[in-house]
């Protein structure tokens, strides 16, 4: 209906990993509202005549603040549009659709969350990377690499994270990927401990570096690791000589795709 | 091609949440391996033509074992089929994906993964939670309800988990609430920290019980949860007032939906 907005989640990249409803809302939609994490090859398949509004970071221009978002989202209803708020991944996977929500339901805006494919699972899968195995721990563990300063979350006990039995899956750490390892070993992690950064996961872009806790803040460095990335630390890498040379060498279409085509 | 197998995720329940790629599968499969969680509105979606193979479990049957599964799916590819194997949710979120690649891989079979929306994320976006949310904790934990014993992982460190800063999310939990709740506050998280149970999340049997870790267990019995289930234990359920209630008393479907409509 006008003046509502969707809250969908474009995936970790493939077009072919938008939702039905993500790609339905896609065409559809009068206003689209995406950010940097959204290729271009998602926004070609928007209805032409759609306002498309980047409200991404841009090299050189600082990132719009989120209050500013909201408030866009809420004029852009307010004007009678059906708008598409479109995000990388999953809205509410650190990806602050919580607040964009808490903003329209304070604007009396009806609004709709439509998940997406988040890149810490999905993204992951690309690389060849289950992010939980049986016999490799019960548990999953996401973590944004980055608060409101920009550095490591201020709550975050290193000697917890360092005892979790399954995957540490790390959004947005790049910058922060020496920290998180020196905290991690200083916690008791093995310093040969697997670590996985995918950049541009599942896109054509796509490109994975395997190391360790000891050595992924030189090879982050000495092999140009691009963003967004996923860091991923763990036993669940090891699997990636298995499954994912697999894949990659082989079946890549069994069907051919539905978008990228 | 024939002879491989694409392995891919059905999201939660909702047929809209269905990815693009996981949708043309669905419609140009030649054998289709699926398990319960998989719903009849979405298989209703399949290839007329397709041969169905419920491998999931019934009523007084148990299920078939993983290795038969496995079986099944290296027998169809290798009958020159174009195999979809479709799971609930995500294959690599406890849905031992991994060790289905694993068995293609050796018996040399092509395959492809295909991620979906998994239900700790997505179905509980269905029920007004957000699984992250700025100032609720930086992390989100997701962990297996129960193991191969059918009881809880023996893995699990419960001192560890209540000391995590965001929200915790049990897959499979429903038989084991009341030792998660007992653990939990053992271990020093307060009882009175909210917990939701969201029952055949996204379908139009979802239901939601909103609790607390000391009212849990009994609320399970008292309230009768349905299987399937997802727990999730943390300050982010008390948003569901907020994003939940709005989401459903308003602007549900400014689009019409893409499959169930």
């Amino acid at each position: 209906e006008p003046g509502s907005v969707w809250l969908a989640g474009a995936g970790p990249g493939d077009p072919g990993l938008l939702t039905l409803l993500a790609a339905k809302a896609l065409g559809e939609a009068d206003a689209i509202v995406h950010d940097a994490l959204v290729g271009g090859d998602i926004l070609e398949a928007a209805n032409p005549d759609a306002l498309l509004v980047d409200m991404g970071k841009r090299a050189g221009h600082p990132s719009p603040k989120q209050e500013a978002i909201n408030a866009r989202l809420v004029e852009l209803a307010r004007e009678g549009r059906r708008v598409l708020r479109l995000k990388g991944g999953d809205p509410f996977v650190f990806g602050r659709g919580g607040e964009e929500c808490l903003a329209l339901a304070e604007a009396e805006i009806p609004f709709r969350v439509v998940p997406g494919v988040t890149a810490g699972i999905g993204g992951l899968a690309y690389a060849g990377i289950p992010v939980t195995h049986r016999g490799f721990g019960t548990t999953a563990t996401f973590v944004t690499g980055h608060d409101k300063t920009g550095g490591l979350p201020a709550d975050l006990d290193w000697d917890v994270l360092a005892r979790m039995p399954g995957a540490l899956v790390f959004y947005m750490a790049l910058g922060t990927i020496g920290t998180i390892a020196e905290r991690l070993e200083a916690a008791g992690k093995p310093p040969m401990t697997p670590v996985a950064i995918v950049s541009s996961a599942s896109t054509e872009a796509q490109s994975v570096i395997e190391t360790n806790l000891a050595h992924c803040a030189r090879d982050v460095v000495r092999l140009q690791a691009k963003r967004p990335a996923i860091v991923v630390v763990g036993e669940v890498v090891r699997l990636r000589a298995l499954i994912g040379a697999w894949q990659q060498t082989t079946g890549q279409n069994p069907f051919p795709t539905a978008v990228s085509a």
